[in-house]
């Protein structure tokens, strides 16, 4: 799989989730549901799944083909439906692709599922290139 | 000021935002931003933003005046626009407070400021009482 | 095709749309754009776009088997993204299907496409049954 | 009142929502509910809301101090919490002010008033400038 070519940011390190597919327009992250991601009811935090929906969506439109290179965008806005729990010890995946846009912004959709494939949540995100990222050959990592 | 009755979640702990004010109907959040918030484009993760967004207002509906009792809540639907861009080092100030609901549903809505009181993300969120928390008294911690 | 057991609406005569297909937890909805659903630059308002996604996430979770009986809801949170542009003269379908909930709450999804498929917009909508309609058997009309 | 210096669209004549306050940063439209708003339940169609939200929301960043023209933007997103029930014969408030954004794009956020002050709606709207409509001195009307 084509990695992010560059390293991890400290969100991603500290909440532990894992790029496992990257596509142009498509791509899915994983997490294994540990207890430091419950809130105090003791499910997941729903910061947790917006964390996955928006790092997801946000790699949907960064595919990059040319190594050493990257693309960068920022979030513009995000949505979020809450429609079941997953439970601490399973596996969550987020899959994300890209719904419509242009040259300077892209639009998104994700699907966040348990192991069982059940959907815990679902979302839309809206980007914006950062200058040089609307070329598909990205700028230097 | 009123506490919350029981020990922080794992989620809490892990991103460390703290409750610093709370009352019925408000309540605010804040974080000191560290290098283990940021993204690969080294600013703050969207999902820490989304974070301090639904746990402030998850808390505007979840104050219990009652000594040793809580109110829970579970997030249907949230929405955040990213509006501009806090750097490491700074300290951010979730604020939210009630728009409107009933009995079992609540609406909330959130600013998010950095330390000069810039706008940094909006949001709006609507929740659920888990059974027993439609009571202001709440139910057992 | 099952009706919707009741006279259309004040809004939904206005604007014109046409519930065209209607299943346990799936429905879609027509609408043939015309001078008048434009806004003042010449494309259709977001308010048609936005009505369309409400209408037809609302059918979704509407359906009732039982004859002269309904189910009703009302909206608790809605989402829109705007991907394209139809033209006047084009015909407008909002397919949307439930994405999950429980006794009370629906969760929903819509796409809207123009007559080549072409997607126009997706939106995200929550729902709450209005007292007796959590019952499939649903009211009287 | 600086008026939109253009013919309102057909959709705006169509719904008769008005525009009552515009300045720079900040826009209200005005509705008096008739039956034509009304959705088969009875209340005001949740398309009417979001109809409202997007109008106000887009005029907010449209304003345009010179005489004979005019700036124009799509809406990316959009989102609406809908809080409460407004009845027909009453007039609908929609008070929309820029939360933020750039050169290109916008941020806004929407309060829906009946005539008692309740809120009945909140929102928030994204917009991009339309090419040209960056510059606020705007383009030819």
């Amino acid at each position: 799989m084509k990695d992010s070519s560059e390293p991890d940011g400290g969100f991603a390190q500290l909440v532990g989730y894992r790029l496992t597919k990257w596509e142009p327009d498509y791509a899915e992250v994983e997490l294994a549901l540990l207890p430091k991601h419950l809130n105090r009811s003791g499910v997941p935090h729903g910061g947790v799944i917006a964390t996955l929906i928006d790092t997801t969506c946000g790699f949907v439109g960064c595919y990059c083909a040319v190594p050493g290179r990257v693309r960068r965008a920022m979030t513009l806005s995000m949505t979020t439906s809450f429609l079941g729990q997953a439970v601490a010890g399973d596996t969550l995946t987020a899959k994300a692709r890209r719904t419509g846009g242009g040259k300077t912004i892209f639009f998104t959709r994700c699907d966040l599922v348990d192991s069982k494939g059940q959907l815990i949540a679902t979302g839309e995100a809206v980007y914006k290139y950062r200058k040089g990222s609307e070329d598909p050959n990205g700028v230097p990592a």
